[in-house]
């Protein structure tokens, strides 16, 4: 007798980071000092005034369910903040509110993909997105990805790996690890190339807003019928409330909602009230502050890991991470990870949690530490590899 | 050019109920006053301790990720909650904390069917169970439940449906829309079943704790090996907050903590703070209190539709609903509800909503509304009855 398990278990790897997070913690237990540099969530706490809408909220008592779709003051402070941010009007009826952005990408496979279909994944990206696919017993067709295109696809790429089984697209802007964003134009390109075949563009946005320099907008300023995830995660700074929304295109507003009201019901109804503040002035002005903490830390970051060695011919745009080729100093990006650990007390991230394409010869470095700390774990690393 | 579109899609039949509730508003938008005895949430809002609790937990900052599987307390709290109320240890490591009952669905469901593969779904049962089968593209059986057998499967029911390429089999208990249980020996009976065919017997306890005389206890009293899927919206009155845990085989615990770190990364934090509450003094009294007045509406309403010509062969044991046999007073239960709604201002819920199988002659009502409600609810059906 033995319990059936499902083939996608052994299609999903563990995240090397959260080995390296346990011997990290283990480290730490021991009177180790570590410095974080591993960690893909901003350190800066919830903002006080979406505190304060949370707290109100539950004081109101609005803690019973939202229809699936979300609050439409929430859907329509959303779409207030696509025409404040890139001057595009996209109609609420487009926005769901989902449970994170994890929720927002179950709902954008499961509207486009049957099992045994093939969904293209860049290589290296955000690794449950390959995960998400293989959920649906679809395919994840590794998208490469190279620094020489900026980590970015062109139409060209998806043709190189596209097959008739294939139905979408993704790609994220600004990109995990890469921090790299689609060039004004891109987006179209990809989309329209994709349409030809009757297959589906999905934009991971989920970094929008933390971008240091000029700010390409969204996706959907240049065509509307892309699926879009985003969420209140980081630019906003809500990771635990388990917030984000999907723009579907139009047409697919009943099929999205379908999906919604079996798959979650609805999102949780006192994080969609406290992030009605997120579009509000205190708010705001905390989040351009914290983008410009962002900001100075990656310029920091970036000069310093190339002095120490590293390399970044693609220099990251946005969200808080460099994807760094350490091939000129170490042959296995995975041993050098576990290295600077044991070695420098430093926790940065192997490129094999990201895919296998130059997997060997990168690290990602999160930028979601104090610039002391930062400086500390680069000070560390020099003389590390100083030997 | 056309976007794809997941054959799922077809599959999933929208709600009745959401086309009545529409309705009944657009009803109310214009004077009329209805009896609402088709909602699924109980009309108690969350519980003042657990409210304040999560209140504690935004003012101090606790708005980061928590791991996967939950807050080590609240697991550790929910397994002492096993062990007051049913006697069995469960070892918190098999204890994971998931987003809504929903979210354990998800898990329970993608741990052991793979696409195409087949799952008995009770018919009549919760809607959404099927729909979960359906997202994987596995196949959702149907296991037909009467009131000859309290609406609960036997092995020998399981064995008629059943085909090589099953996997698993789902019940619930209390179930929804019946509100009956599984006798004592049930449920091992089930799993002793399936186990022989190295099936899994998944098992929604989401209602558990409203229970209304003897309570059997869980399911996991009786074996081991099986998938329990639970709740705080129910007993626990969170539903809004989108919290719940699944309780998996020995085993299986690093599969389940590797697709829910893919999945959903990890349930809301400020719910599971507030969660912690629930098993204190003060909620668990309020529970209780609640409980009491369940149980009140559910004896009043049980003999007042029998006296208006409702037949409930099967009496409810648990939940809020009853499962009325319709098919004396109108041949289209769907129609009935329509006409009681247009008519006589009272809104219940028709059998199709949760399976084919005798769904022209059930309706749902749900006592998730004040005792005076539901008396002026009835009156209105007796009135309108009588012609």
């Amino acid at each position: 007798m033995a319990l059936p398990r499902a083939h996608r278990l052994d299609l999903i790897k563990p995240f090397q980071v959260m080995e390296l997070l346990g011997r990290a913690r283990a480290l730490e237990a021991q009177g180790r000092d570590i410095v974080h540099m591993e960690v893909g969530e901003p350190d800066f706490p919830t903002a006080e005034p979406v505190i304060e809408a949370g707290v109100q909220a539950l004081r109101a008592g609005k803690t019973g369910y939202t229809t699936a779709c979300g609050l439409p003051e929430l859907r329509e402070a959303i779409a207030g903040h696509y025409w404040r941010t890139s001057g595009v009007h996209i109609d609420p009826s487009r926005i769901l509110v989902t449970p994170g952005a994890s929720g927002a990408l179950l709902l954008a496979l499961a509207l486009v993909a049957n099992a045994g279909d093939g969904v293209l994944v860049p290589d290296p990206g955000y690794p449950c997105n390959r995960h998400f696919v293989q959920h649906l017993d679809a395919r994840a067709v590794p998208l490469p990805a190279t620094a020489e295109q900026r980590f970015q696809p062109q139409p060209t790429d998806l043709a190189a790996v596209w097959d008739d089984g294939c139905v979408a697209a993704m790609v994220a802007s600004p990109a995990n690890p890469t921090g790299t964003m689609l060039a004004p134009g891109q987006g179209a390109a990809l989309h329209d190339w994709l349409a030809e075949r009757d297959a589906a563009l999905i934009v991971d946005e989920i970094y929008h807003g933390l971008v240091y320099g000029a700010a390409p907008p969204t996706v959907l300023t240049e065509r509307d019928s892309v699926l879009v995830v985003n969420s209140f995660s980081k630019y906003f700074g809500m990771t635990g409330w388990r917030l984000g929304w999907l723009v579907v295109p139009d047409g697919m507003q009943q099929d999205a909602e379908k999906l919604a009201q079996n798959l979650y019901i609805a999102a949780s109804t006192p994080a969609q009230h406290a992030a009605l503040a997120c579009f509000q002035e205190p708010a705001l002005a905390l989040f351009e502050e914290r983008r410009q903490a962002f900001a100075q830390r990656r310029d920091y970051l970036l000069n310093a890991v190339r002095e120490i060695g590293f390399r970044l011919p693609a220099e990251p745009e946005g969200a808080f991470y460099l994807y760094a080729d350490s091939s000129s100093l170490a042959e296995d990006s995975h041993a050098l990870c576990r290295d600077l650990l044991e070695q420098a007390g430093v926790a940065i991230t192997p490129g094999l949690d990201f895919g296998t394409l130059g997997a060997a010869g990168h690290v990602r470095f999160a930028y979601t530490n104090s610039l002391e700390r930062l400086q500390s774990g680069v000070e560390r690393m020099a003389d590390w590899l100083r030997g």
